[in-house]
């Protein structure tokens, strides 16, 4: 299993008249959290697009179990728990300052050519690269 | 049964570098779907707030078959498939110009005392609006 | 001087914990009403980024008068003073439900062609469109 | 003078089809700048709001010089030039990784009491605070 981590501040605009985060800001909150889990192998998401591989949501589950309020910090726990193949799935966990667990997410994306739009493989660069964490 | 229609157009702000809606605004659209089917049976969301009555987001599903692009209409189709008890469940299917189903959702929401922040039952009177559908 | 107005209202995302439409949001408002003034006189900017034609921002100024609401429908004049040679301004002005005038704002966007990423005129088409209204 | 600087990194939901960051974001980009400017002078706007001060917007102007893209860090440096009296104004440079100058910002922000939402002066501690910058 892969796993990172990674920490982001709640904006005053990711907040709503209910006095918490928005439901639909975690989304992004769990793209900064994939961004990075790459980035943390040496992978650059903006690289792979560079090099004509879209890596487009092919399905999104959120859990909202507490919510998170402006100018907390939380920490987001990304797990991957298999090697990808046609699919890549994130699975998260987001903690607030008490080290609660407030939230829990997943994301499967596919692997796209950017040029055909068609679905393709993992490329096999990614693949080499998480082999040694399974 | 219940449900309901609605449409909109996609924004400028709505795409993103892939040059299809972000994946993180579904959430949105499924908000002013849910929003306008209860508008149409007379229960006014902003109404329910100002009485004490929030509801915020237990659960959220997406399900991303074709991207959406910019300037499109799109219809959601709203389906309220159970009376509202402890929690409420709408389920959305966003159709584009031709047609085509393009994606599918599910939030689950709750029923929360402003004051308190507490859970609670759905009002009575939602229960009572909503009845003859079922 | 050529004048359009749209009406649009305001979602819960819109909103931030002060309980008003974040000022962040203002806008992507504009990006609407700039798109529907360019829609009512015929010309899609859809279609004018698929002719190779971008219209970014250049400058955007925004004056907050009194602050917008959930679920409000807002009414926004759109006016357009000059005819556009080397860039274009849209003004407009955003209203409430009480015809009260809450909000002030003005872009400035610039053509560029969508290869080269070089600025350039307006195109002739939305000059002989735009040239009965001054 | 007082300023302060923050890095932040671009986001893929802060990009639109233009393969640039969309125009209405910059606001909240705007927003964490200031917040961690007061920050860094142990002022927290979350306890100002605690305490019953808000900072609503008053104006907001945006100059783009050069696109933002994709996972970029920019540096954003505020900057404040007057001691704030009923308005306290903040200025924006921003630069992309190569140390240039791509955007300029200027917000306007006035005081205003949380219970009453009647606009009041610049608190005397904030004033205390920032006395000894100018």
């Amino acid at each position: 299993m892969f796993t990172s981590e990674v920490q982001l501040r709640v904006r005053y605009a990711d907040t709503d008249q209910m006095g918490y985060v928005y439901y639909g800001k975690y989304a992004s909150f769990y793209e900064i959290a994939r961004v990075e889990a790459l980035r943390s192998i040496g992978v650059s998401y903006k690289s792979l697009e560079e090099q004509g591989i879209m890596m487009p949501v092919w399905e999104n589950h959120s859990y909202y179990l507490q919510p998170a309020q402006f100018d907390e910090v939380l920490t987001i726990k990304v797990l991957v728990k298999e090697i990808p193949m046609a699919k890549m799935i994130f699975t998260y966990e987001i903690y607030n300052e008490s080290f609660q667990l407030i939230h829990k997410g997943e994301t499967v994306l596919v692997f796209m050519n950017k040029e055909t739009r068609k679905i393709m493989r993992a490329p096999q660069m990614l693949i080499e690269i998480l082999k040694p964490y399974f």
